[in-house]
């Protein structure tokens, strides 16, 4: 029997270990294991017939993940704790020989570049040590980067325009409420952003170019211009790509909340000398704020994700969309989770299962679409996230 | 030559201070207390070559203020102090016989009712004490209730209806703050509006009316219906009102970050614990805002406030317009003080300037209107409060 260890234990690991233990024949016993015995306690006994064990580790500390993996001979390790540890864990699975997957790209905690380049460059080390390592199994970076393989593989011989077009339309109730640390949703908006095309990248200033897209099945929606980090990795694995582009709905209430509160000072990050005490604006912000964890059983409506893809098949121009269309309330009643994390762990358990399976397998370290996407395509429509694909007029 | 007791040592004061100097003929010698001796000194301080005489005072205790206008020998008091110290003042004025005069009408430290009840109830006190008291002599109340006065008795034999509109129109550089407590202006905006029509009084939700008014050297903006005390005396001394009506102009960006700050619970004013802290949301916005005090030397733009009143005149229908213009450099140029402070301290110069001329006298306690408006109309003109008159189509 296989033995998948998962590394850590919030909201999208929670949708991962309830997955695994849905695909048991294929998982086999799970480990769960993260910093605090606690978390990993809150997710075991959502499935008390489960076989799960639990466990702390300390991810920051190559070491321990290597005892940790040793301990438990695991088959695989599932990477769904800090972004901030992808390093540690990879070089914990190369010093083990274990194969690897990640939702999201390494993070440096004090600056975010959202750069595959240090886990790239140990594409030889995964090479020497004869596994394959598959980054970014999220949904985007991960579905959309399937979705990219799969029109390429079977609607286009060159795509030329890719736009990611990337939509929560959950509605938790609240008049303002973030769905993670404000902080990052912080960073988010007011980061600058980012397009590709001709070979260059173009900054532009945040929220500068914003486009109302009808998502299908949630309507029409302002949708922002962002840098995203599956784009760095297509840019290099679609060939004859012309431009790609993301984009993230955000509400005008959520914009004017962030806007406001900046404005007057609740978002600094510097201790604030009030009545003789040291207060933090955002932490002090986050004791107001309604935990993003009690968020999950309240928020209703939709999110949909997905890709419009432009380019010629046969000589004839063409346009196709590829997008998948999840319910907040159907995720939480399956998962107990809301459907940002259900999106996320979905596919992280699909890219480990056809890795299990030998469905896919190389040696080093792989973006999604550099894998044959058929497979994963189905499993997606039987796992939970299925998907729809329309024709679009050029 | 005569002694004038200014009582309170704020923005307010500071104009009275600097307007009376100016006055000194009339004047004569200025007593400025406050509870603050710091707060008297940075008005002193201002007007090195004046005869201005500082002390403190604690206005609540009736005592303390007798004690006070008896050792100065005060010919007048003007209250520039809060307005839950009217009754304690008035109180001490009636014990020692002396001419009483303020800009804002009484209210209960607990709870805003805005009403002259109790102030109006001290009118045979004031009669047997052989005294004058002239109540709300700022510019709403103030210039507001003699322009109407004034319409009365030259342009209407019977007046209909009196909208009275009041606009700030200062910029003050930073995206939010506040003129004043930011308690007091969140009353403001969250209270129920109230307009009297026909002899009743019609409750209007909070920001409910809305209509865009064309402030002449101003421009358009958008004015909210809101209850203002001078409605209250205006509708017993204006014979054949129908109705009147009060608005006030805020910025759509104002409203919006105070909404965003309600809906985030910063403006609770029950303790939050965090981190081991007790924390009253509001009192920590307060230390996060600008001081209200930092606003003068940096606001720029104008004030208009003005009257329409629309009646009956030999027969013929008429509508009439009665407005002020000042602008915020010019007032801080002038009196180190920003125009809202200005606008409210210049008349209660004035107003005490008549009482001490005997131009306005009478015993008992009066509201403006009650008074012949031509001489306060003419003083507004060349104490720097020119105003206009526009004849409006009916």
């Amino acid at each position: 029997m296989k033995t998948t260890l998962i590394i850590g234990a919030g909201g999208v690991s929670r949708v991962v270990v309830h997955k695994c233990v849905q695909n048991v024949d294929v998982f086999g016993k799970i480990v769960l294991a993260s910093r605090s015995i606690g978390r990993c306690e809150v997710i075991k006994s959502d499935l008390p017939d489960a076989d799960i064990e639990i466990t702390t580790v300390d991810a920051d500390v190559t070491d321990e993940v290597i005892k940790l993996i040793k301990s438990c001979n695991a088959d695989i390790v599932i990477n769904v704790a800090l972004p901030y540890q992808d390093l540690t864990i990879m070089d914990a699975c190369i010093a083990t020989k274990t194969p690897y997957l990640d939702t999201a790209n390494y993070e440096h905690p004090d600056e975010a570049k959202f750069e595959y380049k240090l886990q790239w460059e140990r594409d030889a080390k995964f090479k020497e040590a004869g596994i394959m390592g598959l980054l970014g199994s999220g949904f985007d970076p991960g579905a959309t980067n399937v979705f990219c393989a799969y029109a390429q593989k079977h609607y286009f011989d060159e795509i030329h325009t890719i736009d990611i077009l990337d939509c929560n339309a959950g509605d938790h109730g609240y008049a303002f409420a973030t769905n993670f640390n404000p902080e990052i949703n912080l960073r988010e908006v007011s980061a600058k952003g980012r397009y590709w095309e001709n070979g260059v990248w173009i900054e532009t200033e945040p929220m500068e170019i914003m486009q109302v897209w009808d998502y299908p099945e949630v309507g029409p929606k302002d949708s922002y211009l962002l840098y995203h980090e599956e784009m760095e990795s297509l840019v290099k694995h679609i060939k004859g790509l012309k431009r790609i582009r993301f984009f993230m709905t955000f509400g005008q209430s959520y914009l004017t909340h962030m806007k406001c509160l900046e404005n007057v000072g609740m978002l600094g990050i510097e201790p604030v000398e009030h009545k003789g005490m040291k207060i933090i604006p955002m932490e002090f912000l986050k004791t107001l704020l309604p935990d993003p964890a009690s968020l999950g059983p309240r928020t209703t409506g939709k999110t949909n994700i997905g890709i419009v893809a432009e380019g010629i098949k046969d000589g004839v121009k063409k346009k196709i969309y590829i997008y998948q269309v999840k319910d907040h309330e159907d995720c939480y009643a399956e998962t107990n989770s809301q459907g940002v994390s259900y999106s996320t762990g979905v596919p992280a358990m699909i890219g480990a299962k056809l890795m299990l399976q030998g469905k896919w397998s190389g040696t080093g370290v792989f973006n999604m679409e550099q894998m044959d996407p058929d497979a994963f395509m189905d499993e997606m429509n039987t796992q939970g996230l299925p998907w729809e694909i329309k024709e679009l007029e050029v």
